[in-house]
């Protein structure tokens, strides 16, 4: 019999106490799952499905493991973990990319249509602003992996005129794939619209700073539901009181809730949104766990494996 | 030569002036336009030029006229002028199309994510709100033309369950296509979010009325960009203050510009804005009139002809 130690808090294991073990069994898997606080001997485990809120830190005890199956998309909180030596699967889940597509492509429409003005109105005045067409709008999204060329495909499909960047080059029909030092430039030198999908890793952390905001042109409306830390939070406010950026959403931010305190709520130029811009939806998460579970007890391969020496 | 008459106001002619002569010299016609003023005799014109804030209403004295080019989508204005005998066209075009599905598609994502409580935020605090994925969402258009079936794609592209309602059963991949007084009771009876993209006519003014927004689950919200007096103002202002309707996003009015002293631009649950859905692009339309010109010379027959007796 398998055994899965199910590392996550009380909250996120309300979510799957019942829909995991239907998953399981219907992958034909046959399957324990235990929590933390059931753990007697570590070497007994085979499997961790893991959140990223789970306090569990070191697994050197964990002799056997043949797979560490991440709740979440983004790894950065484990990824780095020197102690895990065996493989490790990121989430990707029809929802969460779908939800990611509707939160990115509606504040995108948002900010084209120019909607704040008649959404913040507080005077009776009839202003015509009529936008250009999509047709004529340049768009750039940071990461065309899952999530990003999603995002990607649903804006050329709007219409808009879209360029992204990835750390390998990429050949996507109707987009402008860019990659490396000067790709960024190009991407964003022309981003009316600039939407942030990297994975946070070594080499993305801090990278719109003021330079790189610098590069955008005047105007520019900058979305974020990446991670907080892939922009300089001082750097944005400066190009949102410049004007050299005109607005900016943000979902993720460097510390979670955002402290009260923070200028980002009082900024004017600022739309905080609660990390909500895509959610794991525990349903199909489940059959994603329960699949790899599958293959790993049968020898498949493992899907959505992170590249750890990449970081994501 | 062919004498084409073009009424309308000075604004109007000053988008048109140098883009239309070109578009008909391109199209291979021949033609000698004039304004209003200069019109000496009406039995020389072969068409006419209009838009809807023309001052001519009486056709009767255009003894030779072949055809009436509207500039604008919408014919109320002119469709049930007795006085008219020639065709009636009415203006089809990529970019009124386009404008329009992205205006529809944007307030759509932005009522289905519930953007406006990020929007208009001024606590600080974090409330995450995770909307259900679009696959979960019913979204009703009513009115299946040239803009309401371009709306009710896009939005099956994005995963939302669309049915839409139109005078004639239509048949459309995707789509639950719905018609007739029983169509429209089912349509409006699921629908979370409602698009109206109808004509006016005598069978659709006051179709909104307080039955018909009772009909609506409640909490929904409408859309629309179609023509005011779909909706009975009093009525919908009703129908948001018990809460069977929680927000209505309006571009049209029964007058225009809406007065500064209509309930409609105090409310909190009204989002006024002016006319903006979308726009005829003269750039484009000029291509669409003088393909028209070119087919009365060559005797093909007219495009976007409109049926008088359906009034649109
Ligand atoms: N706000 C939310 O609710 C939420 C929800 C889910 C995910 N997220 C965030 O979204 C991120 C992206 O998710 P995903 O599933 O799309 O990840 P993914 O499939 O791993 O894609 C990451 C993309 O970023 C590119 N990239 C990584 N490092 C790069 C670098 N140094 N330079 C240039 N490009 C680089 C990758 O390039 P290659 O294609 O060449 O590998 C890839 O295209 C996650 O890591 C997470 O932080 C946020
Ligand atoms: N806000 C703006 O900026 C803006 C811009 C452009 C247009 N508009 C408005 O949008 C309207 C629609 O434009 P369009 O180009 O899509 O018009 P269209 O091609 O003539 O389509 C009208 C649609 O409404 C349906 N319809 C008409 N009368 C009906 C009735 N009594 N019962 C049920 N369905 C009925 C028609 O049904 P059938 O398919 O059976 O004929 C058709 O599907 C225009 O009339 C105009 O008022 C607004």
């Amino acid at each position: 019999m398998t055994l899965v130690l199910f590392s996550a808090p009380d909250s996120v294991w309300d979510e799957y106490r019942d829909v995991l073990p239907r998953a399981i069994a219907r992958a034909g898997v046959e399957a324990r799952i235990i929590r933390d606080d059931a753990l007697t001997d570590p070497t007994e485990v085979d499997y961790i499905v893991y959140a990223p809120s789970s306090r569990l830190k070191d697994f050197t005890p964990f002799t056997r493991l043949k797979a560490v199956l991440n709740l979440w998309a983004g790894v950065e909180a484990i990824a780095p973990n020197p102690t895990l030596k065996a493989p490790l699967a990121r989430m990707v889940d029809y929802g969460l990319t779908e939800g990611m597509v509707e939160w990115c492509v509606g504040h995108t429409l948002r900010h084209h249509l120019g909607m704040d003005q008649d959404i913040r109105r507080n005077d009776a005045e009839w202003h015509p602003h009529v936008p250009p067409l999509a047709r004529w709008r340049n768009i750039t999204v940071l990461g065309l992996g899952a999530l990003g060329e999603a995002v990607a495909r649903a804006l050329v499909d709007l219409n808009f005129r879209v360029t992204g960047w990835s750390r390998r080059q990429k050949d996507i029909g109707g987009i402008c794939c860019l990659s490396g030092d000067d790709g960024l430039r190009e991407a964003l030198s022309s981003a009316e619209i600039l939407i942030l999908l990297l994975p946070l890793t070594d080499n993305t952390r801090d990278l719109m700073d003021r330079n790189r905001l610098a590069l955008l042109p005047k105007g520019a409306c900058v979305i974020n539901p990446g991670r907080g830390p892939l922009i300089v939070d001082e750097d944005l406010i400066d190009a949102l009181d410049s004007g050299q950026i005109a607005h900016a959403t943000l979902d993720v931010f460097r510390t979670e809730p955002l402290p009260p305190e923070h200028p980002f709520w009082a900024h004017d130029g600022v739309t905080v949104t609660p990390h909500i811009a895509s959610d794991t939806r525990p349903q199909s998460a489940a059959d994603v766990v329960a699949e790899n579970l599958r293959r790993g007890e049968t020898g498949e391969p493992f899907l959505h494996l992170v590249d750890r020496s990449a970081g994501y």
